[in-house]
């Protein structure tokens, strides 16, 4: 063990240091920047139990791949029954947790209202579960037919960082659209820290998406994507610059990343900056800076 | 709370939305192209327990790393020998879930020879440790001269992700010559979750093998790597393009990917592509896009 | 299920390969470099516990974000009080741990002050708590500035990978600081696999740090940050080369990493290499490759 | 395996049986009698948390021997102002909970009243806990002088079931007092399944209360017992018989279990039954049954 | 700490020690009276699964009490469906083990056709549930009407030990009549271990039965309990002793516990033994050893 | 709900309230008598890691039935072995914290000379462990041939009360006899919980003994038993009363529990009290309460 001072405080040293630091570190002096103040007495939302609902949607939407996996035409009914059960009573519960987090009312009156609010979000929301399965089988037939590795389908919902990260992207997009708060986020940070793509829930994303590998893939809030585009690893979808308001804060909410059209294909580690457009059918070669608009059917290659 | 449209359900029509969407995502015809048949009542491979199989072998390669740390001469058999014997009853059973998830035959007659092989697979893959460990303990000492931060071999052992996805890989990569389907595939996927290092099962890696930090590190199916090589961060040895079959699926099992020979270093974000040869002792620099061959002793840098 | 080798053993034939299996893997020839042989009877330190330390801690900087939810002027005292008891008895533990991963001495004399040193160390690393939080707010505040999609700046605490990050980073690097082995780098490498951004706990970083997405990011050992530096996905900031000594091995510890200074952009995927200096203001453009110095207010961008 | 008749369903047939089992078991006909319906959306209260908060209050009248057990002067307070504030929440909503099992009112208008007195209620209880401690330390002392084969009094308080069951009987004595419903019964269960003592919560218990071994304790509702009472394993303090009402159901809230004078022995198996009076300082012999009053100082023994 | 012998060995004598008590512990000669020897691979059953069996089942039951608590008349018949399917399963495969531990053969020719009993037997108890349902919601009456201290039936179902019980035994009855081995024992045990109430699987009991605190009740395998009967603590129905066959081992399956007829009321503590018949209407007084006929309408009190 | 007093506190006064609750229970007048104080920072024996060694221990003497089921020859060595090596480093640690618990030196001077106590002891009872699975094999076979409803040796082994309790009882008795404080009572304490069975580590027992249903018996510390005795359920073998010191409290360490001598039977509720011997051969009926000598070969019987 390399030599360090030695501090040399006795046990009462110690026990008066430790108060000490308690007392300054419960000081509001100290914590009032970085404190969250329950509103209303409810919790923050809950990651675990978020992550819990995304797990029973995908049970929900790819059945026998996850959850209980032997199933037949009767039972399905029952446990996608009781599935969707609890997530619509989780859901509402996380989504008024994500109200109550940005809420500024300081007084209490709104709460049941609120309360019935997000129960009716959570159930707008599950009203658009079939169709989110349907554009995720899409997704499905994206990677299978894009990755020549890839040995059935059935090994792409399974396995495929893509179909997971879309999964949850797909989830947040629509929490996102009910103007949600914070919840689509969560979301999308569950399968960021899982596969290495970071997709914002606010993008567009058409159907028969598929991202190679994955790692590293960043899409922005304000990206809109065409049908059967394909990303590799490490593409960026950013934005190149932003303007601030008179308190040097960004502006949100404007339009600031890329429009992905139909049919492209942007190699690994390409980014493309900008609210610009790369055209239908393009080809954008790997490690590539993009920061104007790319015409229909270019192939940009880096040369060296 | 930002305003959003209030949607006025009462009770009655929630309990009646809910159901009419449980009916919707029962209907085969939403489910069909999604849905996971199990075959012969065989659940699929459990990810949990391969996770386990894949812990229990590297305490078994690493002994006093992972698993119980303090062992001695006499006792080290006693685990190894517990270890192995779960591994193989553990993964004889996941190896059969594989097959299953592949088989296409609908009568049950071949289960019980399908068991018998999986429990023989299984062995012959435990023939192999010895050898793992031998080729492992190249990768420790490679990690070890190829970083300067690392204080010791065993710190590399404990917390370096170049030797945690080798494990992983070299793991999956002799079940992959097995032929043993998709678990091979789960098992690389758990350390690219982990790492954000995504190694096909199917890679061949010489001895000697480090990559530092890892992340967003590819390799493709059919790579081929040599001996002493050293990959940074972001790099891909990928596909440039692939075959079509005549229905548009692409062909499978093709020689896509590059071969890198002996003693090659490729520095950080450099992507690799196409069934090309990096001659041996070349340096690739980072960020670099290379689609040719490149022969021996090259040092190929990006400019600005 | 493809066809694979048959490969015939019986019941007998299993039971003695096992059994030679796991004599072979017992052999000391076979186990001899990669066993960890336990000091003076101490475990290894439990990444489970130093996880659990870290949360604690995570949820004694941003009180009310994680943890318990709802605190009032009065019980946060009592919480923090609480935990960081806690936190200075696994610290400690973990510490000597770190510490007796290290030691060369055979003999047990020194066990007793190494505990009583170990002790010390916790108690000095949890001094710097106020501190961290106070830089840790200004990482906060970076984050909410530097991202407009950022709606608060309570969701930057409680989603950003940045500050997810620099929390492990900031705690790690203070350890560090205190040359406690081993500890820090774990502490960096749960983080490096939840968020994808690999920090070495030696790097020192101003305040004000952003890293929007993160990862891939990899800021290596002696590397020197400014204040109110941002940095994007798969920025690099490595070493070029490093010296070897007369046995070939790498010499530890020399700077080799670049200096940042304050108010410098480096955009995704860029890579700075070697003991250079980004002059202050600088902005760096995307995929590039920098291994000299750059000027004070530089501005460079990739052309294609 | 012993012949049973072969019932030889096929898979169909299985499948329409279960089907056609659920659509009875889900027929309210089949549950009407037997099913709880959740009031106002409340769900019943939770056996685990009860058992959680019920530990909670052990760890803080009893500090060192449960929950943390390295306590100084300073952290004392930390721990106790933490784990009450969250018994205070968690007792809270249980007892909400507990007020929803019970309630009537099929409209929600009191709901937010019902959380408000229950937020309440668990103050007033907490109020009791000083007073509780230094009763159960008279319990712990009876234990003490009244086994010898106790070697301290700690050994009473971390491993007898007499104190054990006190500490639960004492707290649920507190909330049936404040008239909470269904809490108090659980907390009884809860020590009467671990111990096979069964206190029910409406029993009066005075100080210096021992019970040696204790299974099979009966002690009913309505008991009154004095001070240095000591009752011997399978002593029963029962009803003999109770009066009916019009309908046939019994009268609740009679006093029908007997009283028990200051220094009374019971020994072993004895059953007291009704409202009678065990007179000051009476021994009562093992096994004996007894159904009218006894005299002071009597000592009462079975023959054979 | 008390003085004890000082043992001295060294490391190596504890290493030598250790080692020979292994060699000894596993020598045949040691453990072959003692030993399970797992037939056809098939593992004991599981203690955990049964007993998330049996909470299924409770849950299935008395819906709302136990599992999910917000139930509706549509959702109940989706989570009733789930746990059914999900009991099935389990509960083959638990029944099949029950079969294994039981088998002499040696051949595995009959394992198929047992794993398809074993399904059958599942599914034909599963068939008794509603049966099971109507005789169980005359028990809760049963402790409802015979408990002042009940205040509702809902407590009865929710915390009654007489419930929990009987819930358990009626299962393990219908098991038992199926003459599954092994299985409805353990059911048994779980109860037994819960209340202290131990009911052998081979008991026949009538509707509304009652216990009440149940502690120490023992009813033997043989025992026959008419209708409305009520049980109090302690109460032993018994054998009195029993024939050995040549070998001095006990004759199996002989009835020789009580027939216990409509209306009796049997008092705490009382013992009875032998195929005797307590007659209709009849009331035993406590702590009675009875071991001849009662007539009915008897009454049996203790004198002292 | 019914009706209770309305406190009206307002959120300051429970504030308030809360904190002077803290006050009062961290103030050291309130807990001096109840609190516990770590001895040389050891903290309390943990009731979780015993009963894990207690299982260990369980499956070492009874391989297959508990712990891994499927075991060849040469596995059973390899799971003896790693799980011995785990029970003697567990249970050295849990003895010494017992030692600490005890310990009344203020000084750490001898901490060091208790771990190697500690570890020695902990041998010196591992020693013992193909002893006590022999005398455990004859207590399975009295169990097989005293319950006619024991289908096989295996069921008592792997369902019964009496085996279970016995192998808790032999196991805390050696430890008691290497007086090892506070540990054995808290391994009785588990399987008295339970099971119901009270049986002081003191207690002497001797081959071939069977406790039938079990719930309610207790045999106390200075109780010596026979060879082949059976036990019925609520047996008591106590003491009847015992001397007290010149300061009231009782004299440790007395005989004053019965001794029953070999082939003795003493049916359900029987009361055995004080230092008397039950002779060789006797039966003693149930519900008795006997405090005088019985001679050898004497029937007891209770009249009514």
């Amino acid at each position: 063990m390399k030599k360090t001072k030695n501090f040399n405080f006795n046990d009462k040293d110690e026990a008066k240091l430790l108060h000490k630091l308690v007392q300054e570190l419960s000081n509001p002096k100290s914590y009032n920047s970085v404190i969250h103040r329950s509103n209303h007495n409810t919790p923050m939302p809950s990651v675990e139990t978020l992550n819990e609902i995304v797990e029973d949607l995908r049970a929900i939407i790819f059945p026998g791949y996850f959850g209980q996996s032997e199933l037949t035409f009767e039972t399905i009914k029952y446990y996608t029954g009781a599935m969707l059960d609890e997530v619509h009573r989780n859901l509402s519960e996380q989504i008024l947790r994500g109200m109550c987090f940005e809420c500024n009312s300081l007084e209490n009156t709104n709460c049941d209202s609120c309360a019935k609010l997000a129960n009716q979000l959570s159930l707008q929301f599950l009203l658009q579960l079939t169709e989110l399965r349907k554009i995720l089988s899409t997704d499905v037939e994206a990677a299978y037919i894009g990755d020549p590795a890839a040995k059935s389908r059935g090994e792409t919902i399974f396995c495929y960082p893509s179909v997971y990260a879309l999964t949850n992207h797909r989830i947040a997009h629509e929490l996102y659209k009910l103007k949600i708060p914070l919840i689509p986020r969560i979301i999308s940070e569950l399968s960021h820290s899982e596969t290495g793509i970071d997709i914002h829930p606010g993008a567009e994303i058409g159907e028969f998406f598929f991202m190679d590998h994955g790692t590293g893939i960043v899409i922005g809030e304000t990206s809109i994507i065409g049908k059967r585009v394909r990303l590799y690893q490490g593409v960026t979808l950013g934005a190149k610059s932003f303007p601030l308001d008179q308190n040097g804060n960004p502006i949100k909410g404007i339009p600031r990343h890329p429009i992905v059209e139909d049919d492209v294909i942007i190699y690994a580690g390409a980014t493309i900056l900008g609210r610009i457009t790369i055209g239908k059918g393009s080809v954008i070669g790997g490690n590539l800076w993009v920061t104007d608009d790319v015409p229909p059917q270019s192939k940009l290659i880096q040369r060296y």
